[in-house]
């Protein structure tokens, strides 16, 4: 139990105020900002989550804003998926890879014209790496950090607690894809996504002053409904298999280590950074693949460094890079890389875990659901 | 006291395991590591600070490596700092600035060679802006984190302590320079630098496996001098006027606004990004600048967002960004920026407290020491 010192660099969000008075117990830091990581009870929350209603800050999925004659061209030369077809108001999940192929950010680009797009970020400051490469090409582009915070709505309530605040249109809002909707005359881009497997939708406020108003609405509408503070919740997204940037990949990785083959087309887009990289590493197909694991016995400690995965020689074949005890499948649920020969669902190996080795089951992702 | 929520991407360093023995009670998080804030008593460690010695894990401290035959261009590129006249094995204190003269980073470069530099960084990702930079220029140079994890010996007492590990070569290093001495068989790089006024040194640990040897190695043979584990330290870096990335400067702030013009040399550099736009802000003249401030009344809370400062109208005139009791000083200690006719030392201005606002005095960086 660490106590985290909190600064005015580690930034608060719009709704922070809320989230403290809500009795947040832990944050995490993502982009230089506070991230709410629990309020007391992972377990409870995951649970919650599943049945009922949840509103997140997750503001530290900051926005980067690409804006000018030029934009469309910067964004395509930092993602290897082809947005020949992305839509205006279309949400397109992109990995950022840098010249060797290996993963920079796995943001969701947001297309509100052909000359501006945010880019939702993980963490890591793709400002840096889009500025550094505008000013490297001389692209006519502005690239900045708006004034936007999005805040998430997850659960399978969502629907019925937006529409009471937004209108019944979010309804008809399709997965990954978005409207501007109307709070107080003010519009906010509401799109179907979120951290979660549970559905729902993130609100992109884009005005923090407005941050407050926007919770309190939620919760006041939502009070039958049950709708708790939350956040991405470290059990629910293990079992949903969703990874996270800076946990189970890093710039060591390359989009098809990472499962991420589907969205990245090196030969068909018009040209991204790496994209030659990118052709070998599809050919030489990867060398290691990302999985998710049933490691056995009572709950494992917090993975806070990669465990080594061990085969049944002794030699490593692999890293856990999240794990967490889940009561719903009633066994510890991990993420983790496998080396090429040992990745097979079903096959037996040797977690390292801090307090003992103990022996784990692989699987595809998501992990499936228990039958009742 | 919100605890913070580790991770695997809140990366440990290769001391981590002797911080948590030696009883971290407080971590921040910078450059995607975890960064020990206290060991319980701030005070009591300032105390300590000024009159023993003490051993920082400042291994968030990241270098970027810089190495290939266009690796003086790029570093010279990205700060208006004039680095022709830099020595092998010299520190530079280096702004760097986007392209409207922004504050990205404040890192100090190590030239190790002519055609390799580190860049040991503030709280950004540098490693982005440099490759982003590079490939666009298409330099041909590789870009990259090595593992290296500086260590700071910090205090009175640190030439003793150093000098018995490294030998007595370590009395000799000037400050800002650095050397190679032997420890077990293994060179390391170590300046006469930190993040501290009281003197010492870092030692650049360029093999994680050596991470603990090195802790261990200061810690048996600095008993006598009562060594103890510490970090950065809010009171002590306030008073000494030591600014920090992210708390008291931002992209919103040019260098010459920063007090950091002196390292500035837009106009015989060789040409650097944002080169036009310091040459314009300098000769606007700064419209706000860094500054001390006394704040008055008992001890301020904790400073976790900017506090307005305000005139004798109530206009706003600035904000404090930094801001801590001083036992030494016997008030509170603050740093922030002040707008242009509003800085002049010696003016009394209000600072809006989260408790109550409070009337505070300008004052230089840094403080000038009570006298007895």
């Amino acid at each position: 139990m660490t106590e985290l010192a909190i600064s005015r660099r580690l930034r608060a969000t719009p709704f922070t105020s809320r989230v403290e008075a809500a009795g947040v117990t832990a944050y995490t830091v993502y982009n230089h900002m506070l991230l709410p990581a629990s309020f007391g009870d992972l377990e409870a929350e995951c649970a919650h989550l599943k049945e009922h209603v949840q509103v997140w800050d997750v503001a530290a999925e900051r926005q980067i804003e690409i804006l000018g004659p030029d934009a469309w061209k910067l964004v395509q030369l930092m993602t290897p998926r082809d947005l020949g077809k992305a839509h205006i108001g279309q949400c397109f999940y992109i990995p950022l890879v840098d010249e060797r192929g290996g993963m920079l950010n796995d943001p969701v680009m947001i297309k509100h014209a052909p000359d501006r797009y945010w880019v939702s970020i993980a963490d890591s400051d793709v400002l840096y790496w889009a500025k550094g490469l505008a000013y490297g090409h001389r692209f006519q582009v502005e690239i900045f950090e708006p004034d936007v915070s999005p805040l998430a709505v997850q659960g399978p309530k969502s629907d019925e607690l937006m529409s009471r605040v937004f209108g019944d249109a979010v309804r008809d809002i399709r997965f990954f894809r978005g409207e501007w909707l109307p709070f107080e005359g003010h519009d906010f881009y509401i799109a179907r996504s979120g951290y979660s497997r549970q559905g729902g939708f993130e609100i992109y406020v884009d005005d923090s002053a407005l941050g407050e108003p926007v919770w309190d609405a939620l919760f006041a509408a939502g009070e039958d409904l049950n709708v708790k503070a939350g956040g991405p919740n470290l059990i629910e997204r293990i079992e949903g298999g969703l990874l996270s940037y800076g946990n189970d990949m890093t710039r060591e990785n390359t989009p098809y280590e990472c499962g991420l083959g589907r969205f990245c087309d090196p030969w068909t887009s018009i040209g991204c950074v790496g994209r030659d990289s990118l052709i070998r590493a599809e050919a030489d197909s990867p060398q290691r693949l990302v999985r998710g694991l049933r490691i056995s016995g009572d709950r494992v400690p917090s993975c806070r460094v990669p465990w080594t995965i061990i085969g049944d020689g002794g030699e490593k074949i692999g890293t856990v890079t999240s794990a967490v005890w889940s009561p719903e499948f009633d066994t510890n649920v991990a993420i983790g890389m496998l080396d090429r020969g040992f990745w097979e669902p079903g096959r037996t190996v040797w977690v390292e875990a801090p307090d003992f080795t103990r022996p784990a089951e692989v699987t595809t992702l998501p992990f499936e659901k228990p039958t009742a």
